[in-house]
């Protein structure tokens, strides 16, 4: 038996150490280095959080990014039928290109184009999910080494793929004095040659806030002068309130290249459905083929999206009726009114107005809160005595906010609002020279 | 303005070179290092291929591994009507955890769950495809300058994905006059202190084959007395011809633990909707905490499968009525024998008989074939006369043999068989001294 001829071989090459391979003598296997990058704070933060409801209050979460789950905002009958029509067509069963069906990807290239920033079929690529585009995008203009911009408050996820892949995180301010529009100056400091992408995110998670075109204009003269292509994570685009008007960064352009993500995640309330894409603008070829033959290098690993979804996407972007976005958009806004109106009055808080997104940024004045050391301590007790679970904005490297998520139910949204009023009221302290020395 | 000042600002700095910031001048965009490394061995060798079909002749591919691509095979109603029900549900909108939903995990552990290895809902992580199982599998538990075993010939992916990630990859022969059982000794003389991980596909894409029990024991009893874990690849589990057995290999396992890859793409003929698994088997707690960890971490990159086909799972998996599968294997097995009856009476081919899966290896003696240099070139010609694709096997890393997909329909791969006969015939040089002096 082989196993006996084995075991008589490694007896016999014992005595002769220099014939001995090198061989583990036992188990230990160890979970690779990239795995522990791979870091989501989120997680990390709220697993830390010690998170016992009041018995006595039912809980309100108002911190999961899921629009679906109270069921209050489904999606519309159109974007269900089209996918039960794809798979009655038996059509969307087989592999699909790794980069989608070339008919999907006209899809969201109409969709998209514009006189200013034109796409076809080839500048598209269907990704699983947004959070796959960004990840692609990242992969295909980041070696080791490299750093990349990324807004602070920020979508937790850039840090997490950029640390994971040996890319350095450079955070440029948000301000929120000015409706959280970029620090350009601070964003143009942190520009060194090792500098290889620029990640905007607008219309903003965690802040709600929507760029203007002169503001964008700004943002893309920075990536102009210091030759930084960017990453445009628009996943909310067309996702804010009337009299606010959504502008996509590719068409404000002249030469900076963008990789624009999007996906089906939010506008059209189906975020589990995993189908997202990266549009890619490079009207001066600055990406040139590169970045094109990379990606679709890369896309190659996993094979794109669902094809089910693929096949219905045509459909989802054409005939989904205008109401519904309209519909959506109302109800984020009512909720954002009731939630800002309510929390602005509330000694120690600071709520700033969102345009857009599913999202309100809460500032605390933490001096006037001396119960709690920070955010997380803050929304952690608020758990504890009023069962609503925000997230610490900790968690998007702002510390003393939290973020408010506005897809609940309205009556939902006036509870918890009442109760974070009587939370604050319990535990301010009006900051005199004596409740000063007092905390000392 | 901003972009005045920042004009003036910079015009003054260039008189103080001490103050000016390293700052790209032009634009130089390249694409990563990880996505150069991307390589896909058959996107690369069939590219590189002049595959102009004879206008004669009706093109007959046979080359391609989706089943569903001919229309012949298609997945059975029940797994239609599971997604169709998930849609009408409307649960299967929002985000599921990164891993999956509970209630599928179980679906998926019940499934293969069995006494010598058992599996509850938390030993199973689902993923986009085997593609992304493999992907996390070989992520979390190699490093940089790790290696990995791999078959010969064998599946590219796992190559791909490897050397993407810096992890070199050590090739094991598989051995076609043994039904390509794995050449034992070689795989063990590949081991070293940098061996992270064994890969074992089976049955096998190239080959069709299909490892007894004896065999995979003594596959275990190398990686025991070498603590390697094991990739096992099952992506063709039980996709095996009557009369064979499938094996999965856990259950043969006392120590060495293994995260056994698999998914829907081929036995339920759907491999387009991107849903797979992998199973922590680790009865010994060897992999601990730390590789289940790694693989929740990295889920949370790109967020988990299509969640309609997610809550389908537990459906398809118990409802899909067992002639389905017998359907489709006997319908491979037929088609196997057609055209393992054909080739092995064509002078210079040597086809070896597959049990399993949807491929047939046949070797090109290619000494008796002086018109072309190698692998490729000979089914290069064989479109450019006869209009029949089969995949070199240099895809495989194994030259000299190409690849037969005997999911097509069954005139068709008559018909092809007829083709090849032909191509060969008109080739074949009987290899007498003189000829093989000619040859020089
Ligand atoms: C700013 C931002 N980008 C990307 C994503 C990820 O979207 P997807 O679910 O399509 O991966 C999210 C999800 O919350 C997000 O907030
Ligand atoms: C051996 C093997 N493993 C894995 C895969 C990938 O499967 P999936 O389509 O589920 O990603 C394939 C596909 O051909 C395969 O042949």
């Amino acid at each position: 038996l082989y196993c006996d001829t084995y075991v008589f071989v490694r007896t016999h090459v014992s005595v002769n150490p220099a014939k001995l391979k090198s061989h583990r003598q036992r188990w230990n296997v160890r979970p690779s280095e990239m795995s522990k990058k791979t870091l989501n704070p989120i997680r990390a933060i709220v697993d830390g959080m010690k998170l016992t409801p009041n018995p006595e209050k039912p809980m309100i979460a108002l911190s999961i990014g899921d629009p679906t789950v109270f069921g209050n905002l489904p999606t519309d009958d159109t974007v269900l039928q089209a996918v039960k029509e794809a798979i009655d067509s038996h059509k969307y069963n087989g592999y699909a290109p790794s980069v989608g069906y070339q008919k999907s990807r006209e899809a969201v290239a109409n969709f998209y184009s514009c006189p200013e920033a034109p796409l076809e079929g080839k500048d598209v690529i269907l990704t699983s999910g947004c959070s796959q585009a960004i990840e692609l995008a990242i992969s295909v203009l980041c070696n080791p080494g490299d750093n990349i911009l990324v807004p602070r408050p920020g979508f937790s996820l850039y840090k997490t793929l950029a640390v994971s892949m040996g890319i350095q995180v450079k955070f440029y301010n948000l301000l929120p004095e000015k409706s959280w529009e970029i620090d350009l100056q601070h964003l143009e400091s942190l520009i060194d040659d090792k500098t290889a992408c620029l990640i905007v995110n607008n219309p903003s998670n965690p802040c709600g806030s929507v760029f203007t075109k002169e503001h964008q204009h700004k943002i893309l003269a920075v990536a102009s002068r210091n030759c930084i292509p960017i990453l445009a994570d628009e996943i909310y685009g067309d996702m804010v309130f009337p009299g606010c008007d959504f502008q996509p960064l590719a068409p404000l352009s002249s030469d900076v290249p963008i990789l624009s993500c999007g996906g089906l995640a939010k506008r059209w309330l189906v975020p589990g459905w995993r189908m997202g894409w990266i549009l890619i603008h490079d009207r001066n070829y600055i990406f040139g083929t590169g970045i094109r033959e990379g990606l679709v290098k890369l896309s190659q690993r996993i094979l794109g999206p669902c094809t089910v979804v693929q096949g219905a996407l045509e459909s989802i972007l054409n005939d989904t009726p205008p109401e519904f976005y309209q519909g959506t958009i109302s109800f984020l806004k009512s909720n954002s009114e009731i939630c800002f109106s309510e929390l602005s009055t509330v000694p120690g808080l600071n709520p700033v107005m969102p345009s857009g997104a599913m999202y309100i940024m809460v500032g605390i004045e933490m001096e006037h809160f001396p119960d709690f050391q920070n955010d997380v301590e803050f929304t952690e007790r608020l758990v504890t005595e009023q069962s609503v679970f925000c997230l610490p904005a900790t968690a998007f490297e702002y510390p003393n906010f939290f973020r408010i998520v506005v897809t609940v139910p309205e009556e939902m949204m006036i509870e918890a609002c009442i109760r974070i009023r009587e939370f604050c009221a319990r535990h301010y302290r009006p900051r005199s020279q004596d409740s000063h020395e007092l905390d000392q």
